[in-house]
């Protein structure tokens, strides 16, 4: 694989399960829903105007079953799965029939506006074509097949004479980005420099052409990051997916050319999102409209959007970041998401998904209006096995597939443990053994052969560690040379967030967390409205492992304030005295619909 | 007068200073935007299809001018002005004109569609109607010309033909509530009980017939308070101004006679508006979606409706129920929109009004859409001089220029004190002196001549009084034998108030009050986001009179949190020790566009 993957074996714990619940019911879930919404069936081709019994494609269409084979392939890779393999199979087969003679293919524009290719910027084509491209390197590392592959090479050399060679399509950059990943991997998959070349011309093309500029209707050139050109992009601005994907291409292009005015700007970009724009369980893009982000430090909870996939884009970009810079925070990013703001996307068991992934929850905010239909917005209380712009369960795919990607990384002949996880790294050379119970607990023991430095990330999230070896320190790493039998002591205990004080939303409130797993409290538990819990800054925590979260619950000491019967009453501070319980926010809304939040009184 | 008015005279303090403001600014400036806006020409009624320079009326603008001129009638009882009078008799002499040979009267109907009168619920005929006979009845009271009067009985008189003798019109009761009020007043003013027989009418076909099913797109029937009969309503529901029109008319309907039902209902309606769903500042209507009450104790503070038309009408209801029983809690929420919620929606200079009147701003919030022009909905953050739905600023006209009312009462020989005020009540035989400088003091020297008993209301605010002399007290009013010179001293001093724990938009904040007044604090004194803002428990206050407001301003003692760089980190809790400028809630917003917050946190 073009990351460190295949020599990568889970063997237990949180990743590992929520990996098998992928491979044994989420990616059946998602194929299920796919297949009854006519998406697979879609690869041939066969809408036409007067169709009765086939629905017409949505433009995005493509991409969803691309994002699905993709993480499809990477549990191939790691097991055989000859059934998903068909399924595959069966849409290249579709693909190499309906593909045009010039190398397009596109479900919805070969169907419903054939005349209307790379015409209009907002209509998802490359994006799709870049997905399916990812799905076809995928494919091809998980089978050695390199048919797939073939056919989107065939597609990209299109691409490539229409955008880069003759600039006969009437827009310059996709309105959605993700080719500019897609073409990172085709150039090393396949070590072909045209795709480099794309790349480098998708990204410094980008808000820097004189035909883009129309963006869509009511929204700015920085919705898409087209308002400058991305080497001076300053902050984290647009629909964050949209970012995320943008900076993910922008971190691995940099790394591999050195370009360094680009590098530059993913590190201003990084650090404006995760120091400014971020939720504290990996969220980002705080709002619905535009599935945008707004100004730095708007953050509300209720309404948070923090879209599944933006989180996942996050980790992306931080792992890209870090496989260019060894700086922990990177690593602490894509933990964080991983233990909170990505996981929240999927239901415990496997079969539904948010899109949004809210901070609070009252459902009394459900139901107040008394007198009309009419309502305001807010995020879903509860998953939904299938929702139409189905974006989110694939990704969810793609990614509890390749855990693996994440946990370790090597740079200079020294081996970056960046996720702690029972697992093993091993190429023939090197091999790394984590035993642990990580994150249930901070206890990591590691056996090294055959590497002369391993760097184990010290997680921003612990104050203090033990480690049996010299180190050095460095960004959030400790280096240790000749490494063998190296025990690791992460201290973890239930801890106390504050917000930064711009952020009004949180303003007087705390967050729990317990190493890199944030909490919050929910209605179902706690039999109170939660703006009424105070939680005892002492708080006396016990600690419990739960099968069902298959994370720890935290009980703690608080209080809930007295009500008095009048509506407004000279200040008195009356509590009663109660155990609060909390679970990982990653499990939220599993048990029907209940309040929940996460940002809590203390006292 | 129908009301306590006339025997009255403010001597001076706010609301004298409020009541000049208005006779000398505002219904000037109201008349100003009025006339501008084409309102008092369309009561000649020459507006055609085919108009270029005459505006379409719309069909509220009879009660935009009928309110203006019941404001400028109560201007006109007390000061003479020939001007005022002009205008008046103008309007007069139009509608004597343009009235239909059978009585009917309305702009909109007469000149746009004139064969749909009486045919759309929805159309404001009767609301528009009862305004003008509220006008008419003040406007006789003001000057002894019976002109106006005659008109609006004939067109009274038609009204009763179609609802009440042949129900030919295509709805039985109006879809606005306001005519049941100001047939009250027309059966005081003419002695008729044919206007008291319509009110029952009105009041009793409500919710309680077959013609008013359909209610508004996307609305339910308790919109406009027509899901059951009046008698049977349980609790404060639909359109605010709407509901409190019509509970102010029930008040005034029971007490006339002795409706004990009907008396009940309205005992729920007020303590369930009271008690759950009304703002500290007075303001009622949490929501823009429908002008709305929600369900109880739901009160945002950023989003608040709370329209200044509500906390009027909130203020005629309680005034009616007041009248009908003497309980302090009536007088005191009078107070309470007259210093807060009703008053915050006049500029200082008394030429700008607020329609909504929310009890926090934050300016960052109208900026926080950075990639689109798309928004979220926020009240507005400084007043207009005119806005196309102008209810709020004629409706003030009418208050401002009658406090008088609101002050004094007497039932069964005892007369009661409701308001404090430097004033006088004089009717030839009883003479009763407020000297005063309420409300910067609680110091209230009475001298009373001729009443054998008065009732003073001790306010709900007040823990501690002292009085000159023996009393009984009951349901908040103490009662004094053969008074003569009475010193009343009502300990006022700056008290934190909570919310009922069942409010989650106040939960761990408080809101200063000093004696009736509610305070905000201001970004313009601050010089920090307020979210930031830490109240000290033991306030430390100092109170000064300021000119500007016509109130006293606060500094009290507190703190600002201090901020990290990091987005989030372990708790600690830093402050920086600040003094805090809080002024009256009234009087936000009148220095620019600046953050404002009634609730803040405190420690």
């Amino acid at each position: 694989m073009d990351f460190c993957f295949d020599n990568v074996k889970l063997n237990g714990g949180f990743l590992k399960e929520k990996s098998e619940l992928n491979l044994n019911t989420t990616i059946y879930a998602v194929y299920d829903k796919f297949k009854k919404t006519g998406r697979f069936d879609a690869f041939d081709c066969k809408w036409k105007e007067d169709s009765e019994d086939i629905p017409m494609p949505h433009f995005f269409w493509d991409s969803d079953v691309a994002k699905w084979i993709e993480g499809a392939s990477y549990i191939i890779a790691k097991h055989p799965r000859k059934d998903l393999e068909e399924i595959i199979e069966k849409v290249i087969d579709s693909i190499e029939k309906t593909q045009w003679d010039d190398g397009y293919f596109n479900i919805y524009f070969t169907t419903v506006a054939p005349d209307k290719r790379f015409s209009d910027r907002n209509c998802h084509e490359l994006y799709c074509a870049g997905h399916l491209m990812e799905a076809a390197v995928a494919y091809y590392y998980a089978t050695g097949k390199d048919r797939f592959l073939r056919l989107m090479e065939k597609y990209a050399e299109l691409i490539n004479r229409v955008f880069v060679t003759e600039h006969s399509a009437e827009f310059a950059t996709p309105g959605h980005e993700e080719i500019e990943i897609a073409l990172m991997r085709m150039y090393r998959c396949t070590g072909k420099s045209l795709y480099l070349d794309m790349c480098d011309y998708f990204l410094s093309a980008r808000g820097n052409n004189d035909k883009d500029k129309y963006i869509m209707d009511g929204m700015y050139e920085n919705y898409n990051q087209s308002d400058r050109p991305v080497r001076e992009l300053e902050s984290a601005e647009g629909h964050a997916v949209r970012a995320m994907y943008l900076y993910t291409a922008m971190a691995d292009y940099s790394k591999e050319t050195g370009d360094e005015k680009m590098f530059k700007a993913c590190q201003r970009l990084f650090d404006d999102t995760v120091n400014s724009k971020m939720y504290i369980t990996g969220g980002i893009g705080s709002t619905h409209i535009g599935e945008a982000f707004t100004i730095p430090y708007d953050l509300p909870d209720e309404t948070a959007y923090a879209e599944t996939c933006a989180s996942i884009g996050l980790m992306f970009f931080a792992q890209k970041m870090l496989e260019a810079e060894p700086k922990g925070i990177y690593g602490d990013i894509v933990e964080k998401a991983i233990y909170n703001g990505m996981i929240s996307g999927l239901s415990l068991d496997g079969k539904s998904f948010f899109y949004e992934n809210p901070l609070s929850i009252d459902t009394d905010n459900r139901k107040k209006f008394t007198c009309t239909a009419a309502s305001e917005r807010y995020p879903m209380t509860v998953r939904a096995e299938v929702f139409s712009c189905s974006c989110c369960p694939p990704n969810l795919n793609r990614v509890l597939a390749s855990f693996e990607r994440f946990i370790y990384h090597t740079d200079k002949n020294i081996w970056f443990v960046d996720q702690y996880c029972d697992s093993e790294y091993s190429d023939g050379n090197i091999k790394i053994t984590q035993k642990t119970d990580y994150p249930l607990s901070g206890s990591i023991s590691l056996s090294v052969v055959g590497a002369k430095e391993i760097a184990l990330r010290i997680p921003s999230w612990c104050d203090n560690f033990t480690v049996n070896a010299d180190y050095s320190a460095k960004d959030g790493y400790i280096y240790i040379k000749n490494p063998q039998n190296i025990e690791l002591r992460l201290e973890m205990k239930p801890v106390l967030y504050t917000a930064n004080a711009s952020v009004s939303d949180c303003a007087n409130k705390a967050a729990l967390m317990l190493g890199p797993v944030v909490y919050c409290a929910e209605g179902i538990d706690n039999h109170v409205k939660l703006h009424r819990i105070y939680l005892s800054k002492d708080l006396n925590a016990e600690i419990k492992y739960s099968n069902e979260f298959m994370l720890n619950t935290i009980e703690a000491d608080g209080y809930i304030r007295k009500s008095s019967e009048s509506l407004y009453e000279p200040l008195t501070e009356e509590f009663e005295v109660q155990r609060i319980k909390l679970i990982p926010y990653g499990a939220f809304a599993n048990r029907g619909e209940t309040d929940m939040k996460v940002w809590l009184n203390y006292r």
